[in-house]
């Protein structure tokens, strides 16, 4: 789907601006409506609280209607392709598209149960996470009190809005919900930038198998050109940067033994707020290294 | 079988000498038989060096046929069994009992290459390598000239009698061809060393398979209670120490978020000289940490 | 003196432009009278380049009286006040008006020892130098052969007179001769910039002087809110940044011992770059600190 | 004094142990007497437990008499060099002997203050504080209330007294009172330590001066051949280590600018317990170093 921009939306007629974002709110169209009557809209972020504002506005059985037309997390539909654009893209970058039999029976099982309890399926933001941190969602939800599920059921709801907003229209401002994940490559040895050190990011599953996010090299300033996440959320999970240092030092022409004390020096963190600045650096001589957390 | 002393060996006759060291130069017990006359040996290594000038002042024909009688690395004697003890046990200590067919094949196909070029089985003092060291070393000196195979294969039968003597006779001095591997851990958040750590040295393969080499918790001091390797070579090759950093500060009843930004903190490394001394201690806070070789 | 912007310089006549860079190299308003006639100038730096080339495409005598034009460093004339206030504020910037009687006798000495050598004054761009810069570069170049030295004489004063525009003219670009210091302060203890941190900038001399460059405090970033020094060169010498880490970290409300282990941390660096970007940043928990030398 | 052995003192007549011990406490021979009765001593801690033992049990009025027969600190009697040897030595090893006015005329008055608050003179084990920390502890116990401070007296000479018995008797033990302040450097560049590193630790006051401790250059091991402190207390106060890394790393011939970006490497820390061990280690390269606080 080609982006359009903030302009264009605003120039559109009522039913072809519903019809452009009919599909923000899942299988909702009168969110869209609704909004439509308060354009212009100078920024990204005064049309999605237009938006929220709607469904805020609307009487209980719209609201619980919207609710109930989001699909299972890796669930039938899923597998069966039937499933919105949207919501498939969704999926997929989380991997639910890519489940073993085991976890697709535990997705299924979760599923079940959350319906059982709460009456409605269970809705996450999913680019806000990895596969671990939604089952960790899962169990912890499915533990909630009643009450408050359908308000943050509809949280979620906002946040998987925004980013759709965010991801079909060019605009000057973003949507209030991405982060960063940065690095940079300090060489101790020659006291400057290390330009052209191979970088990897790598998401790591509790099941013991990795999932390569980027690959980047660093430029003259020792960093990537472009953040290795930016521009949305940072998923909630665990995370190993691999940085080729070793190789980066025989190209320097600095006499290492073989094999070099450090060649890939792996740095393994945590995400835990997917809208945080994460600055992740590497300052490493042939013999030591060190890291931090920065933003 | 149980270890014996030095004063013990001095004090038997020849004949039980000899038997008792028969085996530490393959299949040659001509060369205990030599020493003995030498006895009594004020220390391991005196024995040690009473017969490396034995075997140097045999005559040719008796050097090359020890130098013939070693078996293959990973060959047919080793998967029927028929190996000597010894030459079991240090087969097993780089993992080449657990060869995959594909290994198995490159490793006949390298005996044959290096036998029809040079005319002697390839030997090398297997505990100071791993299997990638081992095929590092194979290729390497297969593209050697003829003339000094035999005296590089004489200088790897000397290490692997030191290591036999070492691990057959208790006595006051080591051998000379021991190395050391040790870690400590220091908690930058409350400036003191961190107990409790639970620590793992895995070495890692080229082929992406890992292997668990010990695990041990560190003391009061931040230390562990012996090295993680000691009293031996430290094979050649990569390692990572795995770090359980995450937990401790857990139990500190430091505040962290969820997942922690630091969890596991693995630490890759590569050891050139198992003759060396590795220091590979960590220095963490939850969002900081360093580590260097010291020895 | 009001800064001046650069499209007014070009709309001036060619008298008043004349007039108003009359100074700009020393007691020589023939430079500006030859740059005039090129107006009008799109950037500072090609006002600049065409003083530069009036001097070299002048007669070598009118050269020659350019160069004897400039007073001795920390001489006579300085001491009695009859400097150009350009000359004036530059032999300030160094310290050069706050000298020990000691001191001023070696200037003495080496001005003459250099004059009765080479028959022209010692010229230096002091805003890149610290006195103890200025006195190693008066005995480096006093050792010289002649023939160079006239040129190396050219080449600061054109130094001084890109410094000289630079602080005289309001424009869009800067001449090419500015570094940069700054700093960043990383709290590992919580793994966040430090905000809040007192920090001083000290130029230390040999002689066990110290001169305060510039207090700042760091803010939510853990920078400062200017560089420390920025916008022109760092000059050459010897500093110590103070970071205020005890009261911060009590600030935070962190238990801390009396007195705390780390209190003022001192970072004492050299700059052998004017022109360098000079980035000091500290990384510290209560108890372990690091820096090293960024960009 | 010679040191005396332990077996030796164990050995004298009554009355020969009360004469060599008289001075321990402070111008009371008594307690060294009613010790003597206690012999043999089987270590040097048996032997301060008795004294102190002796004292505890000694009626009320010899022990304030004890209390009262301290001098003043940096009082009359120390500039009129008629303390006891002891007292001397003491007062030196903090700098007392080497005040301004001012300082002394703070301490008149301190001592004045005390004295009329609570009777008895100020008693402190001045080998466990700077001046710095004695002008602290002064200033707290005189704001205290009077019941404590009596007993606050006795446990100071307690420390005076194993402190004094430490340095005239040789033994195989140590009185429980000792620190330790240590160092290491890491050479960061070649993954090694750094021999052959000049090291000087310095103590700080607040009045801006500084005293030289200890000169040192560190071993082949990185470390300097006895620690910089030990076998005594480490005063309370604030030090710096200097670190010369900068000719360290020059003497390697590596490269380096002029200036070098790091020269004297100045870690400037405090120290809160007189009994803890302080291992302050660099790890440096030309371009970055850290420390930390270890034991």
């Amino acid at each position: 789907m080609t982006p359009i921009t903030l302009d264009q939306l605003n120039a559109l007629s009522a039913t072809d601006f519903t019809a452009a974002l009919a599909d923000i709110y899942e299988h909702s169209p009168w969110v869209a409506e609704a909004a439509a009557k308060q354009r212009p809209f100078a920024t990204l972020n005064a049309l999605h609280e237009a938006m929220v504002a709607a469904v805020k506005a609307a009487p209980d059985d719209a609201r619980m209607k919207l609710i109930a037309a989001h699909p299972d997390l890796a669930g039938k539909a899923a597998r069966a392709g039937s499933l919105t654009r949207d919501s498939t893209d969704e999926q997929m970058s989380a991997g639910l598209d890519r489940l073993s039999e085991a976890d697709y029976a535990r997705f299924h099982k979760l599923n079940d149960a959350y319906k059982a309890k709460f009456g409605i399926p269970f809705i996450v933001c999913v680019r806000r996470h990895t596969k671990d941190s939604i089952l960790d969602e899962f169990e912890r939800r499915l533990a909630q009190v009643d009450a408050a599920e359908t308000d943050t059921a509809l949280g979620e709801i906002f946040r998987i809005g925004a980013l759709r907003l965010d991801q079909r229209i060019t605009a000057a401002d973003k949507v209030p919900i991405t982060g960063r994940l940065s690095t940079h490559v300090l060489d101790t040895h020659s006291g400057r930038p290390a330009q052209g050190v191979a970088v990897e990011l790598w998401e790591l599953s509790r099941d013991g198998s990795e999932r390569l996010i980027v690959r980047a090299t660093t430029n003259r300033d020792g960093r990537t050109d472009a953040p290795l996440i930016g521009g949305r959320p940072v998923p909630r999970g665990t995370y190993e940067l691999r940085f080729a240092i070793g190789g980066y030092f025989r190209n320097c022409g600095v006499p290492l033994p073989d094999p070099p004390f450090l060649d890939i020096v792996p740095i393994r963190f945590g995400v835990a707020e997917p809208e945080g600045h994460y600055h992740v650096p590497l300052s490493a001589s042939p013999w030591a290294y060190g890291t931090y957390r920065g933003s």
